[in-house]
């Protein structure tokens, strides 16, 4: 999460518009995979030289053209160069600990989005996915292989897709909405995680609790930094007044934007939850210490008393009364049980038994 | 609660509008009862054949199509095919996750509810409502048989009933109404509860508080999340500028809107008790704890000096004065009576005691 | 404060317009007093028969219609037959359960406002009163006899009040002034008691403590529940386009608003001091017990060690070195001193002390 | 503070525009102080009729007129009525407890503010301070005698001053930048204060902290209630459209208006440090508890089974092996010894040492 | 923090307008560094005279004109004379405690903003930078000698820095820029100890730790007062209506803005989990005395009835049966035994072991 930040330092003192990546370097190779298609055909091809991507931009077919690994600057340098990005388009895409956002430049409109999910380890992790969507193009940059984008893959070669026949528009949406269906999935992750927490908290009070308590809070913080901007990245596309985006998508926009609302719902709803989990925990706890302190106090104001009457009875002066009584002995007992019954009874009263 | 975002999840990666019933499965069949009236008479047909439902479309009466049960997803679609529901609709009614909305299709107006309810176990529950209101028409889904809108059903049938000459627009209010009124119901429980559980706190320490705390905590996280978005909708009906919303009806909303608004208020004023609750727990359980560990103290100090003195007299020095002595014992005794009124003076003066 | 929920539920599934009372029944009649006057005379009259209202509605006189005690629906429904009142308007009226709020019906403005008073008992209690503001008549309801409109009745009767020349619209006015009014009786008294238990929290640790704190946050948020709303209420009379106020009304009744402001600052102030309560309350407590445990530790820390030695030259060993000596005694005696200082000096040192 | 209200309950009941002085009755008589002034000279009078007052109203100098003492009820109804000051207006500069605010009506402009300082006795204090804007005029009422004007009277008299050729909203800016240049004297005390109560949380655990945190939040809420007010007066100022003021003392209303925001900052920075000081309070002495407790723990478990064995040893059977052994006493210690040992590897192992 | 406030209080009874430094008092001159360049050539001059900066404001170059310590008040006041700088934007020059803002006169547009860092010591620390960007000059105050500018030099001596074609408004964003930035370097550090601290808090009960939190806490509220202006600083330049500000800085401009919103949702990111770590804190250490609690209890309500027993048995009357028979010993120490067994049964079962 703070990684981020440390990261981005490497660029200050550089002027606007340096292009520099501020993540982590991966070891493969930056690769682009382009997607051609109209409704009656179909092209996947795998480009090596960014310099033959200029083709697509011209032709009347819908292309997605997807870079992954930004560790190779001069391959994005390229293909910004060929679609015309703005240099500050181009900073953005590289720099990835941006803060989702779209941006509207008339010839081409410019989106940041997180894709998260439960990577290795169990915590949660997110990757930075811009997207550029031009008149009949959409480019999308990623900097890991794998995403979650198979399913739009799969659908766009389905020879009955529809959608074919609609524009990069509806691409882009697809692309977003595979976004936003991923968060259902960590979600879901998540919820199970904070019930099974949430039960384990009024059970037992193992010192484990605290640490998971302090992990979902932290996992909290991080999904709301990641997906409460997507509101208003969407709501920017349905509203943005550029013709690039067509009122058919835009209908399905609105759809989208109701799930990253309710995204948004759970999380909150999770928030409360996790809230009040310390609370509860401490309230617990507080109240197992209370029953053990007062079985201690009970033992040992009933015994202290008793072991001073036994004290005295042991100590050694010559002249003591009672110690010759052949009834001494069992008379000093009765004596310590009447003082044990009167504390008993006391404690009784005060409901503390 | 979080189970929705569970079964949420089975729909990511599918096309928009796919029509995925995300609820659970109930054995039942889907049931369709049309209930269609004007002025003078009234017709109740439970139809079992979806595709017969288009001549209501077209008459000139007041129709009411309430669907009971999803999991036959064809029937949805069949209903949604004649009355030309946009695809989105079909699929947010199947989707029964949804946060309540409403939207204008300017041929209908669309709405989601959550009708909630104490069912089986003493918990709050929750079953979403859809309805679609056109020209001359409403339609209902619910995900289950058994609904609150039994008295409305009964006003329809009543002869004297006046709103029969109006149109399908004040029916529609009136299931609305119907909802919002069930919200009453609920929260009068559940006011119930909260009272209960607010004498409990001060009264005595009983760990199963806390449980019971954080039971209404999550009811209270529950019932906000299904009637705050409520106010939103209907305020969205009032002032929507469709044609299918006349103004007399708007009168009506608007009554519907207040009664919403001290819903809200209610579970607001809730909300600030129950937040309270747990910190005044504590301050109790921690107030006699305190009254415990001053038992203990007062005990503790004034008996361990005593067993002191006896167990020094008790040592086996051959040579020890005062032993000896005729008095020694009785000295000793009031050494420790001394001893103990300093202590018990001390503790009054710090108002321990 | 709940108890509303529960009546109000009774009402639910009826239809809108329903004429129920949702109050407590009281014992005694509806009385319906009428003050009529004009800058020359005034007429005060008790009337049996609502029926006979009809002379006021249409006279050129100032009217204030005054209709004590609700449980008798149908004098209302006659009230508002004769004046014209829509149903939803008269429902509201015996819904007393209402949040204040006002609404503009052409013909006539209605506001419904909560008077609140420390009742019996020393509860804050709460009784809603509805206005409505017609052409040259203003008609108020209240749910029982008593209220606190006696100084506006006194000033009506002076032959000296120049407001005898004033509209409807001045009454009105008055008579939310006189409940604004009394709000400063209230929270005058609520001021009292606050500062009470704020100088009670540091005094001493009496559990009662925590109970009145509870009972003046519960108190709190009952009145904010009464008097915010009424900030809007107010501002909007005052800003409505209605030609049922004047421009000089208006002007009397921003300075309401300013006091209503004013009420409003005051509780937000008390809210932030009671919310602090608790924790003031819950350190003081714990510097106590800090104290206690403190005294504890010191006496016994030095008493069990010394206990300890003596208990060991308690032992019957037949061979123990030291026990014959003539000064072993002492030299045990001076042991235990020396053990008791080195504790002191050690408690010294950790500044128990 | 609460004391405010307490006074204003004296008023419920009156009618609107009764002239009521709910503040506290001085001593002294109320005192008119008129400083007049052109370019060219400047005239200081004590006025002790107000119905002289009626010159200056109509000349064309600027005329500071300063009321001190507002008990005398007649001179300031007296004063009123020379220029013309609605009954509303008169009755708020009497209601020493109102909300600072500005009133626009068209031929005078009405400020309410509040004059803070620390006075005797270590605590704050307020003055309601009301200035008359008019047309060459500024009245300016005050309760006590003794303010905060004096740099501004200096200004005045000195025959330099170049704004004695501006007008008398230049002189009615001058007195309010007085009264929040007077903020800052105070702010500056109340930092000191709080930096002080903050050092002295981590360094001791005086209980005397809790009631200087007390202090500080209970001065906190009055100082916040006096002066937030005060942004919304001077923007309001700022941007009313009155012909009383020039665009040029518009710029130098705007400079006040930023010292406020200043004020406003520095107090919302202090009230985030006293929220978290009682937390910080409540751990530190947690921490310390937590040390004596486990010192306590530490003594009390070594030293209870080395007793329990000196006891047994101690025990007057007539049979009981080792007793007489003539190494049984040092046998004995050794065990004692061990388990000691064995307790203190115990405890260094749970790191408690 | 709290300085600002008192060196302030220093200028209260003053004039506005009046020049008078608040800050601290350095012992070097006051230096005015000029770079003025065009696209052909650049000079760098050191001006000690500064009547002499007359000629670069009329020159058609772009000048920036640094001016560093500002206790020579005559100095600063002879640079406003000059470029014609209103009054209040001087005194606000001097005033360093000014809330970041900006202002829009007409010929000139006013920034003021705070420059923060980690100097000596490991604390944050400020200092307030001025700019006034007009037409073809930017002037820049500061505090002291030592700035983040250096980059910006760099870049404006290169020869091939396209920019220098551009304005003075490309190079008030070029230095705003590098405030920014510097924000990043900070948020670095502060990240990199906070999570220092979160780690520090589960693994150990230092009570250094609280002192930690209690640093973050203030350092937090000390960024955020000097960062969270700025957002609104630079949105007010990008969409001012100025003429000094081209459509291609303003592009740049949202690029400050963009990571200004980046910074501020770190350091909101690092508010959400320092609000958590006391709580966090608290809770471990609660945890540790509760086992240290339960150590205690299980030895002292083992023990303690045992030494009881053996007290019994210690005790010195002449006829107690058991002393004189032969496995009266081992029968006492059965009793111990059985006793102690029973309770760790209990204690086990209670799953306090």
């Amino acid at each position: 999460m703070t990684g981020a930040v440390v990261k981005r330092s490497q660029k200050a003192g550089l002027p606007p518009g340096s292009l520099v990546y501020v993540g982590d370097k991966t070891a493969g190779r930056t690769t682009i995979d382009v997607i051609d298609y109209t409704w009656e055909r179909i092209d996947e091809v795998q480009v090596t030289d960014a310099g033959n991507l200029g083709a697509y931009r011209d032709s009347d077919t819908v292309t997605w053209i997807n870079v992954t690994g930004l560790h190779e600057v001069g391959v994005v340098e390229k293909v910004g160069e060929i679609f015309g990005l703005h240099p500050l388009v181009l900073e953005d895409i590289l720099n990835t600990e941006q803060r989702p956002k779209m941006e509207d430049y008339d010839d081409a409109i410019y989106v940041i989005m997180k894709m998260i999910g439960y990577f290795e380890n169990e915590k949660v992790a997110d990757e930075q996915i811009s997207l550029v969507l031009g008149d009949r193009y959409v480019i999308s940059f990623q900097e890991r292989p794998g995403d979650v984008f198979d399913p739009v893959r799969e659908r766009i070669r389905s020879p009955k897709w529809r959608a074919r026949r609609l524009g990069a528009d509806y691409l882009a949406y697809a692309l977003i909405d595979a976004i936003v269906d991923g968060y259902f999935l960590v979600i879901e992750t998540f919820g199970e995680k904070i019930e099974a927490v949430d039960d384990q908290i009024i059970a037992e009070t193992d010192p484990g609790t605290i640490r998971s308590i302090r992990e979902l809070r932290r996992e909290l913080i991080y999904l709301r930094k990641s997906v409460w901007p997507m509101r208003e990245v969407i709501s920017g596309l349905e509203r943005c007044d550029s013709t690039l985006i067509t009122h058919q998508t835009r209908l399905y926009l609105r759809d989208v934007y109701d799930h990253t609302v309710q995204v948004i719902d759970t999380l909150e709803t999770y928030r409360d939850m996790a809230a009040g989990m310390l609370d509860i925990y401490l309230s617990s706890t507080s109240n197992r210490m209370n029953e053990v302190m007062k079985v201690l106090t009970i033992i040992a104001t009933i015994f202290i008393p008793l072991s001073f009457i036994a004290g005295v009875f042991g100590m050694n002066f010559t002249y003591m009364p009672g110690l010759k009584l052949s009834y001494g002995y069992y008379a000093s007992l009765l004596l310590m049980t009447a003082v044990a019954l009167v504390m008993l009874v006391y404690f009784r009263q005060k409901r503390w038994m």
